[in-house]
């Protein structure tokens, strides 16, 4: 017979997921009630309500798809893209890579806009390739890189592809409640996020949001949405407002008792306060790290403070230390992606793990482990 | 400030979402760990076997989606449909319909063997679909239909796919783990399921799985599969064998906690004990609902134990008693969909509900609300 499976009790500083606060978890293990039991209804509201404010958007069409990042980014892909359309990707990452592929796959074509992995995306590159596709949809990028722990001036690029009539559709994977995000203000048209990042809240979920100009589009499509499961002209039914609620899918009903609580954690401590403490320990943990004579990756301007890549010094073996911080520490960070595999270490300080204790934990078992 | 959210403590007797263990709760609200961590990949081969032995499968390409089960469909079709493919959708109730949505979303016809709302597929009439259309690529049907309770002979329907040349896609959302289903013994190519029906476990996740043949059609495709997410090509290398595993997407880890422990569950029952115990308390059910002078909605023959449905009487408020059941006694069970809203009331006896408690408690609350 198979034993039941109790997890080894991590210390997760990696690029996601994060720490679980306790309260997260006992809510997501309360009893399972029925998707469409009023109560249900209730919880549904607060969380749009709850996702508005993180996203600090009014957009009407903002909810949690039922399953990860990976899937927030297709739904909006899928939506938006029509075959023929032209989307202009830029990829400094791992990440934009996943949109071309996205975008290829609704029968668009793509126009990359590349930078070094490790460097923002630059806003005049973005430019020509806009002044040289003039028939181009969208501007897609991402906000914060995970694989390389780069911040793109998402106001910027949204701003340059409204001049250029096309949508913005910005990734916020692990942006969202870690750095300065303005849907509303920045005129963001189409965002996806996760749920495991800076929300610390269990994996499996991606919030959403689109602008009404984006509905507007979603709206007039020449064709269906390929998919059914994402399409969120059917979507929107389900998480309209009011109590009428037409039937899509089954929801993840205690995934969604998770993130209610995960999102009320945030709107307890506040979206600016929470902002500021991930920039206050990124200070310490890089001060720390510098002072141990370890050089950061990226560019000061363009550092995540939620996620902290680290140059491997010379000599040194990334993935034995990285072992050892597992076994030794219950630690775990993350390894590079790419052509940073092997050169970086990725730490991340994401919500609930983006406190002194866990900087503290870090320098100290980074220092029992080096050599 | 937004309160936490405390779930009204239901019973779940309606169509799924299912009464939950507390074993499977308190498995779901352990700490999160890192979906590469190497005691999670040891999680991920347990449930994968685990998995082989619910669906009574060898599949080396056994797995559960990350995202509920019209996800689990998604990937099925989307994976084993190309466009201007030709497939024989079996449509008896809501689910069939949804298929053909999938079908022509992949840019494939749908040819539509359509019977009652309420009545089996009809071999006979599959088999004339299958003769007039020699160039289609499968059929597709929907093994127990949890919008009006009837089931299906997978067995047959299977057999005669493959007399055709055909492969055979099946709909388990509701029967695994409640009905006699042997995927490699019935010969059926791809299958997919839902965790809240008779697995009972939280909603969110759907095991899906594909016989060799279907891989080798997935390996060959002309095209690439629409959907990145979905793209077997991709998950059989995170899902697959032994500790080296691709990264694809952040696996919704507690809820493979959770699955992991409703799969234990099942083991620890035995699979043929778990479909007799349903057989029983339905036998148990149907004898007490007729004994109040209720109907049945679907001929003997073709019920499902544990989807019941039961005709609405002349002159009685379906939702007013439905209303009554959640409201005095926390008791929801289902209402009608399409053709049959406002006829019957579906009521589950799904796997941890599926006991003589909850049938002594539905028939004394029915007792009750029921003019």
């Amino acid at each position: 017979m198979t034993k039941t499976f109790y997890p080894p009790h991590r210390v997760l500083m990696g690029p996601g997921p994060s720490d679980v606060s306790p309260r997260v978890l006992e809510a997501l293990g309360r009893p399972t009630i029925g998707h469409l039991d009023p109560a249900f209804i209730g919880l549904m509201d607060d969380i749009k309500r709850l996702l508005q404010y993180a996203f600090q958007t009014e957009n009407e069409l903002t909810l949690p798809v039922s399953a990860p990042g990976s899937a927030g980014m297709e739904a909006v892909f899928v939506n938006l893209v029509q075959a023929g359309d032209k989307v202009i990707v830029c990829q400094n990452g791992a990440f934009g890579g996943r949109m071309k592929e996205n975008v290829e796959r609704c029968g668009g074509t793509a126009v990359m806009v590349s930078s070094e992995w490790g460097a923002a995306v630059d806003p005049g590159k973005v430019e020509e390739a806009l002044l040289a596709n003039p028939d181009a949809v969208a501007v897609a990028f991402v906000h914060a890189e995970t694989s390389t722990g780069v911040r793109s001036d998402a106001k910027s690029l949204a701003a340059l592809a409204h001049q250029h009539d096309c949508l913005a559709i910005v990734d916020a994977v692990t942006s969202l409640g870690g750095i300065e995000l303005k849907v509303d203000e920045w005129e963001i048209d189409a965002i996806y996020s996760g749920t495991q990042k800076c929300l610390s809240c269990v994996p499996g979920i991606s919030p959403v949001s689109f602008s009404p100009r984006a509905v507007e589009r979603i709206k007039s499509r020449r064709e269906r949405v390929q998919s059914w499961f994402l399409d969120m002209n059917l979507i929107m039914d389900y998480w309209g407002s009011g109590q009428k609620r037409s039937y899509h899918h089954t929801a993840p009903v205690n995934a969604m008792y998770a993130l209610h609580e995960a999102l009320s954690i945030l709107e307890e401590e506040g979206l600016e306060q929470s902002w500021a403490r991930h920039a206050q320990h990124h200070h310490t943990l890089v001060e720390g790290l510098e002072a141990m004579g370890l050089q950061m990756a990226v560019a000061k301007e363009s550092r995540l403070p939620q996620l902290n890549a680290v140059k491997v010094p010379e000599g040194v073996d990334e993935t034995a230390i990285r072992n050892a911080l597992l076994s030794d520490w219950n630690l775990e960070i993350g390894a590079g992606l790419g052509p940073l595999a092997g050169q970086i270490w990725r730490i991340g300080l994401m919500g609930h793990s983006a406190d002194a204790t866990h900087v503290r934990l870090l320098m100290a078992a980074l220092q029992d482990v080096l050599p």
